[in-house]
């Protein structure tokens, strides 16, 4: 053999394509940061009585043609049948324009939340439009910009009722047709604070002056379509208020919540264009009557104005938000659904008004013939009037007629021992009819196609809605296309540079890690189909299960929270619980130190705990002392400890053991917050640290993309002692915590593909690069900008705090104007004043090649200098390149009379030259947006005023 | 029933997805031209004796939800299997982020030909990227950015080798080795321009002196790996040329053609990640001599630079191209494959030089180790030393082999009567390697898995290649996605504007027409896998048949020609067999009128005709006269008219019958080329009015996306007459043209699923309305452009050419000028300066909004209105934004000493203002580029010097 091969592994992921730097790169940055190998470097930052003492390891590594045939072998174990189980999912039908350009597309889903609204314009819009169409189909005034399911939506919303209403009661009634995973997340939620959830009929159930607030389902679960004017009227007169859970599709023909009188409105938008997936994710939306609007949980979209006066938008009214309000905070919501609601309102774009009423009205028309049909059989049917929904009385038949729709590919829903329940969707077709028709015995098709409509006359909805322009627009396939691509080039997302966010792990979301999202078997479940039809989603959960068990030391998983804050919330009832269960149901005080995530508290709070905050010495870690004397001070009632590691100011603290013991021997339970999971996965591992639960970011340290807002994925992993306390089936009305039982299951894909590719081995090198690239980027800025926090050999963690406040001292430079002038150097700003005030948090992670460090080192440097010239006086103290940054065009079109050149303005260090990204607006006025709330579509005039 | 359904359909692709304008701007636009309805305006239009009786008609258009319904049920009846044939075919695994973002991207394939370079900069530097590619690999000079298949790309070399050659011979030599199709395409190519092609070995059977030239396969398509630098060497010293065709990735392996003296190298670059798609399209490429440089077919980028002095690419030597040369060019290339051209180029810059061997070096291993177990079992391998392919003779064993191993879902090559072909690929596993095993009878696995090479020592590759940075970058995923899309960003296409380019028709690419493309089971099909396996393939091919006949009148299809020009060159060889057929052999003459396309008369010359030109009359209509007098002159002779319907100067002639008839009279048949079928479809059928054979521009009128320069597809549609005259299989040794049995057969799903989804009524619609928007845009410009050719009532079809030389006369604005200047606008230019020069073609297509139509008449009328100012002289002559167009940001940046504003500059009428494209460049210097030819990625260095 006389050949010499390469030695050079072409399909190594790990290595060559989801970790950025290159191995010269990689030595590069070892030796600026005075390191002899990336081993001896990590020994020298993470303590040696935390290293895992087992390596990772779960067989080689799949290349990116490996992993997808292996998606594809498990996806063939999935049986994708037609789902008429309804229960709040819906087959239907994403426009393949909008799959391919936002659903498929990396512009879309890798933007981070809009916090930056310069660089966000094109999805606020976007979000925008969903609120306005959500506002208008239900006869609401505002809209958030989307919650996470339907019955999360409701628990937030009784929340809501409870805060706002006059009423002195402790109780919040339901509608026994609610769907039962709703009635399940409310009572869960209901029972740490102490109300009680009043189940029964809205007609006959209903004492208003008992509740604080009251939620009706329109159409019911089992399809009545009821006035609930009524009732609504009722409990105004007694101060509480009214929550209507409404299909959107239904509103299109039915008289909306609003209407009614109803305060509050809740819901999915699912089945508006995006999969059902086996769960999730979906958009949830809730809208409210304006004086409910600073009350209202979540994200709202607001319009404002930029440094020119022009329109622009910005996310409002940010001071209601957990992450502020901390252990005040009356929701822990800090997720939305962002990409989802963008594909809802592109639907709504997509159909317009007439485009969704005539789906309505094709769906009715097809259940009323099946119904028909049925009758004809002899089938007793409820309701008599309806819009997608029935229940069918079989009486002893019923198990025979379900399993032979089953045969015929078609999922009906059981209810009670004799009835079936059919919602029909817009995928149903007439040989579905006929195929149900077959199931309850009837021979051929009666073939009487004339359409009628048993929609309930005194409900029909006479209100016009979707009356924006935006849902009139010209809805060929060349312009929606155009206007897709308009609002994507607008933002600036991963797939054009580096989002160096602390404490929210940007990394690369790998295109192979994607694709199977799109595949029917994967994205056509109903998240209560049977079982044995969801056998690949149930591989793929169990083998996701086992290596997160792995990565964490922990013995089992719950993969139901559908948000980092929905896992908080989740861990933290199943140690009450578990204390519940040892008949230590008085234990209720939770330990968190001040540097923790602001959803730790807010979380801890919505348990039912009452948060005792433990100080943080000067060098950022937890005071040992304070801890153990509150620790101690509260024995009695110790529930549990919130700690997160490393730490959330980028440090591995070396007395994380001596906190759990602390915990421990205090009768408290170890929460260990994953939010910097990437700093410790291959090397560290929380359950063997002393943790006894922990959520995962599935969105930060697995891959899955940030979707804008959203989607994200917590799932907790336990203890052993702590898995009889999980959360169960919500539809089986177990302890639950959001409306699927897995959650937002399709993504777990993302996450389960993410360590398929990376193996164990290649893991922990990502999690060693992470650590690296946070100390270069440190070593690099620290002489223009102080490292806050370090360990006593001078290293970060994966990320790193500079402090800016030099800069305010010295030429007044605020963290803002740090933040924007990066927009003009293509950057998104790192985290700012958190998790201290005045200072920006970096983290780079493992998939940024060195490159883009660089780049990003000096723009940070230029911004430095920039500075530097205010103090030395060639630079104006107010009209200077970062008070007005971020540049657009439109400065440089119009007249110059700055002291500072177009040049200096537009391309600072760092930024591309031909590639530049320009942001379509100046500097956003936040304080004009939030005092002037406008959080729908503004008229079309007003975009005439704005052109003038 | 009380309820009043809306009316409304909400899945009409047609009307409300492909069609453009609204019904509103229907009415609107019909009002601008003063017709009372669609239909009278069309009767107006188009004449009444040609106009067909039937309506399109094959059942209900189906909902875009129903076309992928029909294609997964196609899709499953396609075996994909593994295709161990080779023969120039290969299995290769697209990265998902170059399928995702390049394939699947409208960015990419909804671009046009670069033939706007300012435009056009992402595409020309990746296409750079691939010519740099091949003539490293290659070892030559100076590559083209790519030719239609391996078979054509033969065929074209063999022409350049009789063009070049000092040799007075009339033959071509051609490996008895090469692949089958191969020989079978340049057989064809030389009958009828009177070369014999002589078959045989070249190192027994080669007599240079009795040849201008020969082809040699390497490896062979049976695995030969030979070293032909002295049968080149003969060749040079008897003034012959000599062409290799070689495999790129073998050349990453073994010693490149040009080290071995050769002239020529073609190939193709399918297994650069570009799906097997059951033929096509690929990429095959061509790498020359410098001293061959000008005479080489194909588009060919080239650098040059801008009017500020920066690098700036674009097409080079564009007079060597057939729009220019007609009948006097040397080839029909109109056609590349520009997007598989850019997927082969982004495998490059995945893999680099060192991926790309050791993928070379992981096939060749496995397919050792596959040989040692069959040499175990006692089978005769040959060739001893080889790379991916090798033949076993299995004697009366065979036909029981190749079954054997169809049942483990393997195809191998049959050769002979007793003999296997196998070649390796990219995407063989070690399973693979255990089932060929057992097909040949072997037992387990010999683990024995110690690497082992068989190349030949003598001909192993010592020289480096790539070595270029750009195939060096970060290969993270997160900089290749943001190459990628920087390239893309720098180009303007149809899912950003307009392309009103006349005679392209570069109408609405639909998301849904797109989506099968990735599938696997229409991906992954070889050429030439067994028939049973592409029912799927067979299904559609009929099917779109039947619809083209019904379309067009013919009677049958051939899908074999791969680009229009293919199509025309095709079609005329149909008629020249059909002659020689019935004993008239003699017949030679084609009647071209003077308006035809370029290639028109390339086409013919090639099918060995003779063109007889007819001349125009005022009104730009042909001279019927003169066409009598000529084909009366050449009775004796004449084969042939070719015509293009309706006219190239967007007219309906009324005396089409007429030329129709004269030409049957005296013995032709008449070729009518289909390029305007745009205007026809569902109005009138070329195989009614008199045609005899046509093709159809599937990638103009059947919606494939012209993917910036290619694929298309021409397919053929023939009178009964001529159908035993079509092509055939070309690895069955038939009359053929391109190297697949049905061309780029993966593409005709889109076109497929178009006929689909618009149903025979919607075709016709699309064609009314297409009409209406031509004369729509000519009405409202024609006080500012004349409309240079009309009807005698003053329409035009579905085009209009506007006359700018009033501009040119009055105020020295050229075409170039306004084409520029629209760049400006946001706008791809219409055609320039064809069919007459100084004049725009304009054709807006049915798909484009009347929103879109007003802004590109806003854009032209501002134009005029400069010029006029030029005129008035409140516009300088020279220094004015029409001469200095199109405006960069640079512009803006820098110093403004310009007698017109920044404002005027860039945002004239018709732009948008947030969401305006930037060219990257200023106007490029089209003489520096031909005069200082550099065709490959420029040294680093010259970047350096540019930025500075």
């Amino acid at each position: 053999m006389s050949y010499t091969p390469t030695g050079y592994a072409p399909y190594d992921f790990a290595n060559r394509r989801h970790i950025g730097p290159s191995p010269r790169e990689m030595a590069e940055m070892l030796e600026t940061v005075g390191a002899e190998s990336l081993d001896a470097f990590i020994d020298a930052i993470v303590p040696a009585d935390i290293r895992q003492t087992r390596p990772l390891a779960w067989g080689k590594a799949l290349s990116e043609r490996g992993v997808l045939e292996r998606l594809r072998n498990v996806a063939m174990k999935n049986t994708a049948n037609a789902s008429f189980i309804g229960q709040g999912y819906h087959g239907t039908f994403t426009p393949p324009a909008i799959q391919r350009n936002i659903f498929e597309n990396p512009a879309w889903y890798t933007a981070y939340t809009p916090y930056q609204p310069e660089i966000s314009q094109g999805r606020l819009e976007a979000l925008l439009n969903y609120q306005t169409m959500m506002c208008d189909l239900t006869g609401l005034d505002i809209a958030n910009a989307s919650l996470l399911d339907e019955a999360t939506a409701a628990a937030e919303a009784m929340a809501l009722c409870e805060r706002a209403s006059r009423s002195k009661a402790r109780a919040f009634f339901v509608d026994h047709h609610c769907h039962p995973q709703t009635i399940a997340v409310v009572a869960t939620r209901a029972e740490p604070l102490g109300w009680d959830v009043i189940i029964g009929d809205p007609f006959t159930d209903l004492v208003p002056s008992r509740v604080f607030g009251a939620l009706f389902q329109y159409p019911s679960t089992y399809g009545h379509v009821q006035d609930f004017t009524a009732p609504v009227a009722a409990l105004k007169d007694a101060g509480a208020l009214a929550v209507v859970a409404a299909d959107p599709l239904a509103l299109t023909l039915l008289k909306p919540p609003g209407e009614m009188g109803a305060d509050i409105a809740i819901g999915s938008s699912q089945r508006f264009g995006v999969p059902l997936g086996y769960g999730g994710p979906h958009a949830a939306y809730m809208a409210v009557r304006a004086n409910l609007a600073r009350s209202m949980p979540g994200r709202i979209v607001g319009v404002s104005i930029d440094a020119r006066g022009n329109r622009a938008y910005r996310l409002s009214l940010q001071t209601r938000e957990q992450h502020i309000r901390r252990e005040k905070a009356t929701s822990n919501v800090c997720t939305a659904q962002a990409l989802l609601a963008v594909m809802a309102s592109m639907y709504g774009v997509f159909h317009g008004p007439d485009g969704l009423r005539a789906i309505a009205e094709r769906i009715h028309r097809k259940l009323v013939r099946l119904v028909k049909g049925l009758e004809t059989l002899g089938f007793p049917i409820q309701p008599a009037s309806f819009f997608d929904t029935v229940t069918v009385e079989c009486g002893p038949r019923r198990d025979a007629i379900l399993a032979s729709a089953l045969r015929e590919g078609i999922n009906l829903r059981p209810i009670g021992e004799t009835r079936i329940g059919i919602t029909f969707d817009e995928t149903v077709r007439r040989s579905h009819t006929e195929a149900i028709w077959r199931a309850f015995g009837g021979g051929m098709a009666d073939d009487d196609l004339t359409p009628e409509y048993r929609l309930p006359d005194a409900l029909l909805r006479t209100s016009v809605f979707m009356t924006h322009p935006v849902f009139h627009m010209n809805r060929a396939e060349a312009e929606m296309t155009r206007y897709m691509r308009r609002l994507a080039d607008r933002d600036l997302a991963l797939d054009r540079a580096m989002i160096p966010l602390g404490s929210c792990t940007m990394k690369l979301n790998a295109t192979a890690e994607m694709m199977a999202l799109s595949w029917p078997e994967f994205a056509n479940l109903h998240p209560y189909a049977p079982a044995d039809q969801a056998q690949g989603y149930a591989e793929m959960l169990s083998d996701l299960e086992a290596k997160l068990c792995q990565i964490t030391g922990y013995d089992a998983f719950s993969m139901q929270p559908n948000s980092g804050a929905q896992g908080e919330y989740a861990g933290l009832l199943t140690i009450r619980r578990y204390h519940e269960a040892r008949g230590n149901g008085h234990r209720n005080v939770c330990l968190i130190p001040t540097s923790a995530h602001g959803t730790n508290p807010a979380s801890a709070q919505m348990a039912g705990m009452k948060v005792v905050v433990v100080g943080v010495a000067a060098d950022g870690n937890i005071d040992v002392a304070d801890f153990r004397a509150k620790a101690e001070a509260h024995a009695e009632n110790l529930a549990a400890c919130m700690i997160t590691y490393p730490s959330t100011h980028g440090v591995f603290e070396t007395t994380v053991r001596e906190i759990c013991s602390l915990t421990h021997d205090n009768g408290g339970q170890v929460y260990i917050d994953g939010a910097n999971m990437n700093a410790m996965v291959g090397l560290a591992r929380p359950g063997d640290i002393g943790g006894d639960v922990s959520h995962l970011n599935l969105h930060k340290t697995f891959a899955i993309p940030h979707g804008g807002g959203g989607p994200g994925m917590g799932p907790i992993g336990v203890k052993a002692h702590l898995v009889p306390h999980l959360p169960g089936n919500p539809a089986a009305g177990a302890f639950a915590i959001s409306a699927a039982p897995f959650g937002s299951a399709s993504i777990l894909l993302i996450s389960w593909a993410y360590c398929l590719l990376m193996g164990g081995e290649g893991l922990t090198q990502a999690t060693k690069t992470a650590i690296l690239s946070a100390n270069y980027i440190a070593r690099r800025l620290a002489s223009a900008y102080p490292i806050l926090y370090s360990s006593a050999a001078g290293h970060v963690a994966h990320e790193c705090i500079l402090d800016t406040r030099v800069l305010k001292e010295r030429a007044g430079v605020t963290v803002d104007d740090i933040a924007k002038r990066l927009v003009d150097c293509g950057f998104h700003a790192p985290t700012m004043s958190w998790p201290v005030a005045g200072t920006l948090m970096v983290e780079p992670t493992e998939s940024e090649p060195k490159a883009e460090l660089d780049r990003f080192i000096a723009a940070m440097l230029g911004i430095a200098a920039e500075a530097e010239a205010i103090v030395a006086g060639t630079l104006d103290a107010e009209d200077n390149p970062l008070k007005r940054a971020p540049h657009t065009v439109e400065d440089l079109v119009g007249d110059w009379d700055r002291p500072y050149s177009r040049e200096a303005a537009c391309f600072p260090a760092g930024s591309f030259r031909a590639d530049k990204y320009w942001p379509p607006v100046n500097r956003i006025d936040n304080v004009h947006g939030d005092r002037n709330l406008v959080c729908t579509c503004p008229p079309l005039e007003s975009y005439a005023e704005a052109a003038e």
